[in-house]
């Protein structure tokens, strides 16, 4: 495992537990030896769910699952069932008996119909998950469950980590309610807009009717984990998965017009954005955490294109790495991402420090200041391409010699 | 200046003359000490041209100056003027008035008007050309021009070089005449498919109608320039022109049902797909030249957008820089690329041996086997999709610690 990152939270928060929530975790030596590698979370009949997943076309068998039994269910969930160590992705028809298999388990171990038992799994591609250790590992499992203490979330989020350094975990109260919405995540490589290989299980105590919480989570992931960025790649296995109880206010929000629906939206947003920067702060080899914000574009979407051919440029991350105020590799990430910029009209700034406006650098620009900005853990780039109203930030991390070390060591 | 390059040529080829063309260099001392940084080429007159730009938005003032002198002019062209070290990109009306200031500076040195007068710069942008620099270089400049020898060529490959490690150059015979085709290119970084911080100069002395030249190029540039990438980046630079003198042939190319036209731009053809791999055998940290080949698709254009995603992919190019056949991301980086695939179709080859067919590992594969290949220095990579007819290849390499040094380190 590598060394904790330099961007890592000083620990991991302490969680509320979620009415109507268990949770386990087991060790059953999948590809890890010696550390818990499933994970198990039992809710509340009538629990219901909202997902989203990647938009690979090679998607894994546990992700052709999810949707499978999302689309076709009557929107209630009873499980999710988490292995780290082995992505179950690119294993064919073996793929989907392990996947079933597993459904069919944890079913059987909590009396619970397979349809109702979501799944995930992440780590290598291309090899079959073992079955002895499934039908070993997950009765064992089951066994656990235990109520989601501050504990338990700690060895939960734990459970699921491959390449992470640190655990990652979020809570929220819903303001003027006593619900709480609280999630884990793991990610650190092969991270994208499209949510990459990073997962995150999120379960709030208020009772939410099915399409309020995919709206509510689709709108979410939006302006979290579909703006943040490691390395450009995009996982086969990215799953975000919502469930609500109902166990603590069983006064079901029914419409995004329920005078609650802003307060829980308010919450979801902040615990998903504080997970997905939690993932960016583990971005393989991160030692900056970068915050991209790009405005004056044709759209918001025009903006985010832009944002992210920045954050995605392999000579912007370098320059940042070396802490080097070379902004030339910002207009030329400008210049490559194919959207409307004016480059007579362009502004940039380092941090607080202006580089450049109307096209060109700007008087009593100091260099200084602006390496001085660098050299912090915490960076921002600001742009404004000068062509129209449109605007938006995403996140990302530096690109540095830990990168490579950890992607040409990962698998052998 | 980095180490040569692993891949790199044993040597630079003796390029022949082309008749009606003269070369210099000169040493101005604009950005590097000690060694040559302009490159100048006069061509007789009634020389035809043909160019392709980068695409960029944000594009430099000599990219400006250029379009804008091919679209307006006659298709005829005298001279190309090329500073190393400065990109004169990002500069605002300065970097306009340092490219009209150039051509007009060698346009009185030689009696040329400026509007026949091509530019390319390279090199750090955001910074003003040195007036200074250009009023004494480039009127030393314009007295140094000498017949095109072998020599000269090898000096004026040297004088483009920014960050490559080794020069550029390939010719070719236009089988069946006399003529022959000359070309110089540099660039090592910034290289993705719309030609990234790349300059190729080239030459021919058959006579060719402006209209057929671009014809050709633009054929060529497709197949060639357009199908390499070494770090996804393009840059605000991007320059191919082609110049043909028509001072071995005059007997003008008019059209492309004129017999010799097959014979031209395979010999095109040949030189700047040359070219184009040497670039990518200097791409920055380079330790492989890898191909990538992708069959299947429902297009040929769906193939290439699926090579570039496996050719642009971190985690593809760290596995092969540790000739590890993690072909999982291979997987991964189908799945990203958007175009139709059919994963329970996937076949996958590392060199000869194959790795998967029908979505799943292939019965008897040898990770030793490809091993194996990967601890060579030229890679390849097949993959069958599925789905129909495409197919394409792109020319990429691995990505290393090299790459990190070089780009976190080359301005400073």
């Amino acid at each position: 495992m590598s060394d904790l990152s330099p961007l890592a939270p000083s620990s991991f928060p302490e969680l509320p537990p979620v009415a109507g929530l268990r949770l386990a975790t087991h060790a059953a030596g999948i590809r890890y030896a010696k550390r818990a590698d499933l994970f198990l979370a039992e809710m509340a009949e009538g629990t219901t769910v909202a997902g989203t997943f990647t938009r690979s076309l090679c998607p894994s068998a546990p992700v052709d699952w999810c949707r499978r039994i999302l689309a076709e269910g009557d929107g209630t969930a009873r499980a999710i069932v988490c292995n780290s160590g082995n992505a179950n992705a690119f294993t064919g028809r073996a793929g989907d008996t392990a996947a079933a298999l597993t459904a069919e388990l944890i079913g059987e171990s909590l009396g619970i119909e397979p349809h109702r038992i979501y799944l995930a799994s992440t780590g290598v591609i291309g090899e079959t998950l073992p079955e002895p250790a499934l039908r070993d590992g997950l009765p064992a499992l089951a066994e656990k469950l235990a109520v989601s203490s501050a504990e338990a979330w700690t060895d939960a989020a734990g459970a699921i980590r491959t390449t992470d350094t640190f655990s990652k975990g979020a809570a929220a109260r819903v303001e003027g309610t006593a619900a709480h919405i609280v999630g884990i995540a793991k990610g650190s490589g092969m991270i994208a807009p499209d949510m990459a290989t990073m997962l995150a299980f999120v379960f709030t105590d208020l009772a939410v009717a099915p399409a309020v919480l995919q709206t509510a989570l689709s709108a979410s992931v939006a302006s979290s984990f579909n703006r943040i960025t490691v390395d450009s790649d995009t996982s086969t296995s990215d799953t975000v998965l919502l469930f609500a109880t109902g166990e603590q206010i069983d006064d079901e929000l029914t419409g995004v017009d329920d005078e609650r629906f802003g307060a829980f939206q308010a919450a979801l947003d902040t615990v998903l954005l504080d997970l997905a920067h939690q993932i960016v702060r583990d971005g393989e080899g991160a030692s900056k955490f970068v915050e991209v914000r790009v405005s004056g574009a044709e759209s918001d979407a025009a903006a985010e294109i832009i944002a992210f051919a920045i954050g995605n440029s392999p000579l912007v991350k370098t320059a940042l790495a070396a802490e080097d105020a070379n902004w030339g590799r910002i207009v030329m990430a400008v210049g490559k991402a194919g959207q409307a910029a004016d480059r007579d009209a362009l502004a940039i700034w380092i941090g607080p420090e202006q580089v450049a406006a109307e096209g060109v650098q700007v008087e009593g620009y100091s260099e200084e200041r602006a390496t001085e900005h660098l050299q912090g853990d915490e960076v921002t780039i600001t742009v404004d391409v000068g062509v129209g109203d449109g605007a938006a930030s995403i996140w990302t991390c530096d690109l540095t010699h830990g990168y490579i070390d950890i992607n040409a060591g990962y698998r052998s």
